[in-house]
C-alpha cells in the first residue's frame, strides 16, 4: 500500500504534527510506504515528490510549517487537472491521498473522490471557521499568541491614556477575536459576524477613558462598521463592499482620535499569528487526526475527513467541511458581550 | 440577592478567572451582590469573607491563584459543620453560593445542598479527571509547561548518550502525562492506569541509544511499575501499596541506570505546574463556566454544576462530578503507544 | 529621612522593579520613608502622591508599566514649575527624589539639582540611546518580544513566496532592531543611522526569493530611504522630513510589492514591545540600579544617574546621559550586514 | 584556507549561533573552508568530520544543542592524543581550530596551541563562571527558564501555607541561582560560594509563614550548609566532603519539613535550564563571539579567545579563561541579601 500526503493552503502549526502521526503509524503499524506531495495540489498535478519515511518526520513535531510545502494551487481551475492528477497518482502508484488543507483544499479532496480517487481529509484552517469538527488545529496557537500580546497591551493602558487596538486574523469568521479577546480581557471585540455601530465603540471608548484603565480594542481583520458609518471612500472597499481587509485596526484607530480626541495606537499582528511552534492542545489534536486519518485509510472508508467532537475523533464526509462557514454563534458573542465597556 | 463564592482545594489556574466572570455578570446584569469567602469552606465554617465587587476583581483575569485563598478544610468531618455553614450563610444574608473546587470542596457542596443550601458548583481539577465535563481549566496549563519543559529536554537528549526522566502531576490519573507527553514526543509514556513493564521501559531505552537519539520519558507521580518489580523498599510504599508519591522519577532514573549502565536524570517539575498565568484555553473555559454558574443561580437551578460537553456549557447533577474518577481510557493511550521507543 | 520617587515618559518593563529595590533597601537597611509622586513631572508639581512602603511594593518586581504611573509633563515649560515643585517637595518634607525616566525626566532632574534639590536620576528608555550605561533596563525586554515574533514569521516565510517586514520601536536609534533581526537571523536590517538604499532592498529580496527561502526585513519605526528615493508624498513627510513615524514597515512593503510583484506583508509590533513582564536582564539590572540608587542617596551624592559599565554598576552626572545619544555604531551595524541577502 | 570547528563539554544555548556565525562569515567574507569535527575532541582524535558550510548551518540560530554533538573526551589524557590530533589536522589540510567550550576544552586548546596548532577559543559555560569575560552563552537563557519557573512557584505560595525549593545548576558558583532569584524575588538563595546557616534558613522561612506568602527559596545544585550542619550521612557526600550533587533541594526540603513541621516541596529543573531555543542576549552574544573568533584567525591572531568586555568583544590569551573560576562576589551576593527573609 502506498499512500500520498500533501498540504494545501496557508499555513498553520500543527502540519507536521499530523503528517508525523500518519507517517509513523502507517509505517510502524500498517506497514505502508509513503509519498510526500510537494506545495499542496501543485504536487499531485506535476508529479512532484520527495521521500517520506519515519526518518523525514523525524524532530518535526514541534515545528511550524509544513515540510512538505504548501500552495493556493486548484487543479479543478486546470485544464484537465483532476485527469492529470489521477495519471500521476497511478503512475506512483499511490493507492490512496491524505490531504490537509481547508476549505479549497478539501474542496477538490471531494471532486477527486467523486472521480474515483481514494482521498480522506483532514481538515485544517486556522480562522477555525470550518463546520464538522470542533476546533481545527493552528487555533489554539494563533489564539495564545494574539492573547500574550493583548496582555501585553494592558501594560501600557494603564499608564497612559490612549486607546490600543489590536487587530487579528479573521476574514469571514471572528473565532480568534472572540477566544483572544474574552482571554486576554478585551473591552471591545469587533467580529465580522456583527456589523458594529462606531458610536457605540467611541462610547465604550470614552467611558473607559473616565476610568484608571484605557481601553484596548481587539478587531477581527474582516470586521467592518455598519453599512453608512465611518464615511469609506472607495479605495477602502473591497469587491464585498466591506473595508478593505488588513486595515480596519488602523483605520478604527484614525477614526477614534478623531472623534474623541485622544491618541488612539494599533498593533497588527499578522503573519506571527501562524507561525512558530503549535501550543499542546494544537499539537495533541493535530497528531491524533493523523492517527485517525491513517486508520480511516486502513479502513478503505473514503471520502471522509476526521474532525473533533468533544474529545473524540470522529469521520464525516468529506463535503460536510465545506458546505457551510461555522461562524460565531449570537449566544457566544453575547458572552463576551458581558465584559464590554 | 446576595451570592457567596469560595475556591477550595488545590492551586488551579483559571480560578480568578471564574470569580471575575462570575461577579462581573452577577453585578452588571442580575444585579446581585457579592460575599467572598476566605481559605475555602473555612469562610464559610468561620465566617471569614472579604469584600467581592467589580473593583475586586479588576486585573485578575491573567493571574494564577485565586484572590480568594484556598485551603482542604473539609466541614463534614468538622463536629457540626454543615449546620454553622448553613447558620453563617444565614446571618450574613448569603442567598446563594458558588463553590469552585474539585472532587472534595464538590462533595461537601453536594451534601450542603441535602440540607437545604442553594449551592451551584464550578469543577476544578488540574488533573482533569473529573467526570462530567470534558475538561476542567489549569489542565492545558499544565500540559503546556510540562511539553515546554519536554521540549527542552530534547536538545540534551540529541546531544548526549542520557536518558532523560520528567516526572509529571497525576497521582491517580495519568491525563497530564499522556497529552504532555504526546505533545511533546516523548518515548514513553508512564501513567498510573497502566502497571509499567520495567523490562519493556529498559528496552525502549536501551534501544533509542542505538540511534543518535537518547530516550526521554514523561512518568506520572502516581505511575507505579507492575507487581513484583523493582524491588521496593518499605519506605518507599505508600497506604495504596503504591512507590511513594513524587519519588517515582528518581526511583526509576536510579533503575535505569543500573540496568543499562547508561546516565539516567529527572526532571521533577512539581508546583510550576500549577502556577503562573492561565493558557487562553483555561482562560476562556474559566470565564465561561463563571458565567453559566452565575446563571443557573439566576436560573435558581441549584444542585448542580456546569461542565463541558464539545464547545458547549451545560449543567449535571453535582454528585456527577465526585461519583467516579475519569481516567484515561485504553484508547487514548494506545494512541500515545503508537510513538513509544 | 524622606525620599521622593517618580517615574516619567513612556512605559518600560522594569520601572516596578527598580521601585520595589529603592523602597527595600531604603526602608529595612537605611531606615528611609517614601513619598511615591504620580503621574511623572505631574506629581510634584501638583503635590500629587501616593502611600510608597515595602507593602505597597510587594509582588510588583515581575509586573510591567508603573505602579506610580508616567506622564511627558515637563515642569520646565510650565510658568514657574520648578519654583512650584521645590515648595512642594519642601510642604512634604521631602529631603531627596529619585526620578527615573529617560532623556526628558533627566534633564529635568539635572535642572532641579541645579535649582538645589537633591536628585538621584536612574535611566529608562526601551531604545536603550542613553549614553552613560552600556543597556537601559527594558531593552531587553522589547528585543526578545520582537526576536520571538521574527521567529515565527520564519515559519511562514519558508512555506510561501512572500516578502515578510517587521517594524520595531526605535525613532533615533536602531539597537532593538539591530539586536531583534541579528537574534532572529533577519535578511536585512534596517535603522535610522544609515538611510537606505531601496534598490539594494529589493535586490536582497529577489535573491531571497530565488532560494526555497522568502526575505524577512526588520525595520526600525525611525528608518528612511536616502535622499530622493521612493517618491514620498509630502503628507508622508514629518516635520525632519523624513517618512512618518509607524508608518515605515507598510510604506516599504508597498514599495517592495509594486517593484518585485510578489506579496509583501507587514507586521508592526507597536505597544506590545514594551508592555508585560521584564525579562530576567531586565530585572536583575533595575533591580541593582534601584539599590545602587538609595546608596547614592544615603552618600548624600546628588546630580548623579546610575548606570551599568560592565556588570559593574557605577555613577555619572546627570547631564551625561541627557548630552548625546548613543546610536548603533558603524561597526556593529557592518557585524549585521555579514548575514544580509 | 580550512578551518576546523568543534564543540566540546555539556549542551549550552547558543552553540548553534556561534558555528553560524563562524561559516557565513568564514565563507562569505573570507572565502574559508570549514571542517566540521564530531563529538568535541572525539572528532578531531579520530579524524571524525562532517561536511560543514552556508548549507549546512542553515536555520540552526535559534535552536538549542549543537550541530556538531558534543563530548567531554580528554585527548591529554589519552596516550598520544595531542600528536594524534596533530596528526589529523594535517592530514585533512586544516590549517586552524575553533575550539568552543569550557574550561576542560580550553585548557586542551591551549595545549594544542603550545603544541604548534593554530586554535582560537570561545568560552561556553551555562554556569558563566569563566573568567576573562563578563558573561558566557546560555547562562541568560538558563536564568530566565529558572525565573520563569520561580515566578511560577510564587502562585502556590501565595496560596498555601508551604515552603518551596527550587535547585538550579551551579556545581561551583551560584551565578544562576544569584541572577534567577534576584529576577524572581527569592526570599532566599544559597549558593556554592557561601555554605549557608540552616538554622538562619529556618528562621527566614518562619518568618515568612506569619504573613500572607510563603517562602520561596533557590538553591544552587552545590550550595551547602556550613561544617557540622544537617548531621549528613557518608553516602550523601561527595569526594570534597560536600552533599552530593543534584540532591541539596530535597535534603533541604527534607530538613525544613522537620524543623518547622510545615509541608516543603522541591522542583529540581535539572537539564531544561540548558535546553531550547537561546534568548537574544545569548544568540547575540554568541553570534558576536562567532564573528570574532573567525576574525581572530583572519587575524593569525593564534592562542586567545574572544570575551564579552560591556558591549565589546576583545581577544585574551587562552589560559586566562582556565586559570581561575570566576565565582559570586560578596558584595554581589549583599545585594541579593537586601531581600531575604
Amino acid at each position: 500500500m502506498r499512500v500520498g500526503v500533501l498540504t494545501g493552503g496557508g499555513d498553520c502549526p500543527g502540519l507536521n504534527a499530523v503528517i508525523r502521526a500518519v507517517v509513523r503509524k502507517g509505517v510502524q503499524v500498517y506497514g505502508y510506504e509513503f509519498v510526500g506531495f510537494r506545495s499542496g495540489w501543485r504536487g499531485p498535478l506535476e508529479g512532484d515528490t520527495i521521500a517520506l519515511d519515519v526518518q523525514a518526520v523525524r524532530g518535526i513535531l514541534p515545528r511550524g510549517g509544513t515540510i512538505l510545502g504548501s500552495s493556493r494551487t486548484n487543479p479543478t481551475k486546470v485544464e484537465g487537472g483532476i485527469e492529470r492528477i489521477k495519471d500521476n497518482l497511478a503512475g506512483l502508484g499511490v493507492d490512496a491521498l491524505i490531504a490537509i488543507g481547508g476549505e479549497d483544499t478539501l474542496g477538490v479532496a471531494a471532486r477527486l473522490h467523486e472521480a474515483g480517487v481514494n482521498v480522506v481529509g483532514v481538515p485544517k484552517t486556522i480562522d477555525n471557521d470550518l463546520s464538522a469538527t470542533d476546533y481545527t488545529f493552528g487555533f489554539d496557537t494563533a489564539v495564545n499568541i494574539a492573547m500574550e500580546a493583548i496582555d501585553r497591551l494592558h501594560t501600557t493602558a494603564e499608564s497612559h491614556h490612549r486607546a490600543l487596538i489590536c487587530e487579528v486574523m479573521g476574514r469571514h469568521a471572528g473565532w480568534i477575536a472572540l477566544h483572544a479577546g474574552m482571554a486576554a480581557g478585551a473591552n471591545v471585540i469587533l467580529i465580522p459576524e456583527k456589523p458594529f455601530d462606531i458610536d457605540k465603540v467611541v462610547e465604550y471608548v470614552e467611558s473607559r477613558f473616565k476610568t484608571r484603565y484605557a481601553p484596548i480594542i481587539v478587531v477581527a481583520e474582516g470586521a467592518h462598521p455598519a453599512e453608512g458609518q465611518m464615511e469609506l471612500q472607495t479605495g477602502e472597499l473591497d469587491a464585498f463592499g466591506h473595508v478593505r481587509l488588513g486595515g480596519m485596526g488602523q483605520r478604527l484607530a484614525d477614526e477614534i482620535e478623531k472623534r474623541t480626541g485622544k491618541e488612539a495606537r494599533c498593533t497588527v499582528l499578522g503573519h506571527i499569528q501562524r507561525g512558530g511552534t503549535p501550543t499542546a492542545f494544537d499539537r495533541v489534536l493535530a497528531t491524533r487526526f493523523g492517527l485517525h486519518a491513517i486508520d480511516a485509510v486502513h479502513d478503505g472508508d473514503y471520502g471522509k475527513m476526521v474532525g473533533l467532537a468533544g474529545t473524540e475523533i470522529h469521520r464525516v464526509g468529506l463535503s460536510a467541511a465545506t458546505d457551510t462557514l461555522k461562524t460565531v454563534p449570537v449566544e457566544r458573542y453575547a458572552e463576551a458581550e458581558v465584559f464590554f465597556g
